[in-house]
């Protein structure tokens, strides 16, 4: 029997624990592996990871898919986001903090990939142009554009796996006399520098996470006030002097924005943290996923597999308290079933599987239900594939601490310091209050002198 | 028989032109007009004339085609782009001044058509997904994305005809360095509002007509200075005090630039003027033209055709002294193709044809001699149309006459008038120094006393 083929679309985190999640069945002795192909846009592995100065469009006109910045550190522990297979003791040989810049955590996601031993199926600087699925041959087409040759490529699957991430089209909307307005508008998507904003009054439009990070970035670079309008409720965290939140904004005149509450301020900057679209310009209709961004997308069986036609599976189109790890676990069902270890139900079944989770998914009312369900959803993945063990619940009750954590002072979160639930390590601490560590470069964050806590014990 | 159907992709100038060619033909009295579909990524005619505030990706996360900004004024002589069907005084019933800014030329643009009467054609925020070609049926599968329905639609023709431009898709070279500069770098196709720059010391990278207008924009905006980095050679006017020309960029330490002659200066935002690509996401190899921006694109026969497949043609895919008037005829000869007025003569021909003109396009040496390339080009497709007859030649020497007055004086070569070729109207001139007008709304600029050089006589 001809080997099955599979096409990986997109080489960050998700591509890559699809890529591991073969690689793990190769160690284990699986024969007759399914021949991969990984097409990827960018120039190197890591997806959202890989920091580019560029915004917009990248160096071969494509839409550039980065939507990190400097001095951006991660917003959450990296102990809710160790992989069960590769800990951070692993990697870095020593403990290190709870919430490290993201050129360490990019370190971190290499460091678990061989890559070497994976370079053979990745084509970097290959967007995909389209896909079609032809029910007779029961094979996907799929059209890519070699950047490096400057011609397209075209290749047969059994089986596409969607990896491309949905943090990285920019939801933009429009306020009446933004045409208008003679100062810097951006999205987030598109914030690069928070230096490019020093002395400047800037206004953030949005209120989750986006907002939160890139308004506390340019605090802490120098901004001259940071307002952040939100649209339902405010983030309501206790913010350092310079720092406001106010109702809506409903027009600009000139460079003043006028906001629900009748009051308005003068700004030189705009940046919109107004969230992301998911787009699939490379897909038609009948294989494309269309959701905004919620815990449980519907038509995605198990949350992968789309119902029209299962042999197309997404990774890691949820939105997300859990990353890498839900990333693997779904790599690794959608790795079982790829290689006939997992059956899935027949159409009806799946359906009513989904409509289950999206009965629940209508009735989450808190962030904390919110962060049960996401770790139920990834338990009833977990328990049938052999992704090694890995403290879900414990993880949830983490993501529930920093919540808190948060509330309690939104400029020294990241101070705080959790367990590894893999290894049990303790992190260390930071030398000094996060507001006054600038430089974030991997090569002087791991020069810090962390401080050890069990030591101190 | 069957009504012929032909898919136009974008309703810019070039898009416009072949809408307004068909429609001369009806009312000419010509019948059974192929059935058109015109698709627009935006959501309203004009290309590249449309302004709009957003950089990188529009509304529906595609890739905003606007390249033009604030206080855009027309960088040759409108004379030299007047539509012969359509005059300047047709449309604003008074002289006007020859270089006005970009609403007062869009205003013109949407005057000649009907604007009600072509709506019908166009489907607008229809990116286009993906073109296919069957050798069986020949017949065009289009398939798009209706941005406003949410869903996809997929047609068939007999003749699709690009007219996406190609000044939407940035050329963004890397220099050394660039990820560590920490203002902003931009291309000049995200550039929108030279207030944002204000106060700044600005490098330009390029050495063509973006980095002279963006230059002389800045300038006049009170940027505190410019510096214009060349490649091969600089452009070399009689630039204001506040304004530099320098070699190539070499490499940036922090915000410090370092050129090929040794110098280097600290800037505090980089504005690369770089070109643009030529960039087809939506066509497969077959289809695509692949070429880079020159007077005269290889596998176009009479620079419309698609030498593989003659009923895929092209509009406006060459650089351009000429536009409009060029666009018009090329959609003028199309149209006769697709009525069956023209005949192609068989491939063999066809490439002898392309032969003859690529080898005068290698002997160019000069812009003389560009300028003279371009008129003879649009001379041999106008003796086979009936476009109305216009001053070709002509135009020609107006060019040459521009080019001199950039020479003179960059900072006020707008203020000089021509003689309309179409109506012999002499434009009127400012009443001020460009660098003094400064608000360029379409109301505010109709609403100066223009100076009438013919009364003055």
């Amino acid at each position: 029997m001809k080997n099955k083929k599979i096409a990986i679309l997109g080489a960050g985190p998700s591509g890559l624990a699809q890529l591991r999640a073969f690689e793990a069945a190769r160690q284990e002795g699986v024969e007759n592996l399914p021949e991969i192909v990984c097409y990827e846009k960018q120039s190197d592995i890591g997806g959202l990871w890989n920091y580019t100065w560029r915004a917009g469009l990248d160096k071969n006109g494509e839409a550039v898919h980065g939507s990190m910045y400097r001095y951006l550190w991660s917003n959450g522990p990296k102990e809710c986001l160790e992989f069960s297979d590769y800990s951070f003791d692993e990697h870095f040989g020593q403990a290190i903090p709870s919430y490290p810049p993201r050129a360490v955590l990019r370190d971190y996601i290499m460091g678990r990939i061989d890559q070497e031993d994976i370079a053979k199926y990745i084509r970097f600087e290959c967007p995909v142009r389209w896909v079609t699925y032809d029910e007779n041959t029961e094979l996907f087409t799929v059209t890519v554009m070699n950047h490096k040759t400057g011609q397209q490529e075209t290749e047969l699957f059994d089986y596409v796996v969607v990896a491309t991430g949905h943090f990285s089209t920019p939801n933009m909307p429009h306020f009446k006399g933004l045409e208008q307005f003679s100062g810097r508008v951006l999205h987030a998507h598109d914030f690069r520098d928070a230096l490019e904003f020093e002395n400047q009054d800037i206004l953030l439009v949005g209120g989750s996470y986006s907002a939160e990070d890139i308004g506390s970035q340019c605090y802490k670079y120098g901004s001259k006030s940071v307002t952040i309008s939100y649209r339902t409720s405010a983030i309501g965290f206790d913010w350092p002097e310079g720092m406001d939140e106010v109702p809506l904004l409903t027009h600009f005149d000139g460079n003043t924005a006028h906001f629900a509450d009748g009051t308005s301020k003068h700004f030189d900057s705009v940046i919109m943290c107004t969230g992301y679209l998911f787009h699939f310009p490379f897909l038609p209709d009948a294989l494309r996923l269309q959701t905004h961004n919620c815990l449980y997308p519907d038509h995605l069986y198990k949350g992968i597999f789309f119902q029209e036609n299962p042999k197309m599976m997404y990774l890691g189109m949820q939105d997300q308290y859990y990353t890498f790890n839900m990333f693997d676990v779904q790599a690794w069902y959608a790795r079982d079933f790829m290689l006939g270890r997992i059956q899935l139900p027949k159409a009806e079944d799946r359906l009513e599987n989904m409509q289950h989770w999206l009965v629940r998914h209508a009735d989450l009312k808190s962030s904390i239900d919110n962060i049960d369900f996401q770790g139920s959803y990834i338990r009833d993945l977990h328990k049938e594939t052999n992704y090694p063990e890995f403290a879900i619940e414990e993880q949830g009750e983490m993501f529930k601490q920093w919540l808190q954590d948060k509330k309690t002072d939104i400029m020294a979160f990241r101070e705080g310091s959790y367990a590894s639930t893999v290894t049990g390590t303790l992190a260390t601490q930071l030398p000094a209050p996060w507001l006054a560590i600038k430089d974030d470069s991997l090569e002087s964050f791991m020069a810090l002198d962390f401080i050890s806590l069990e030591e101190q014990d």
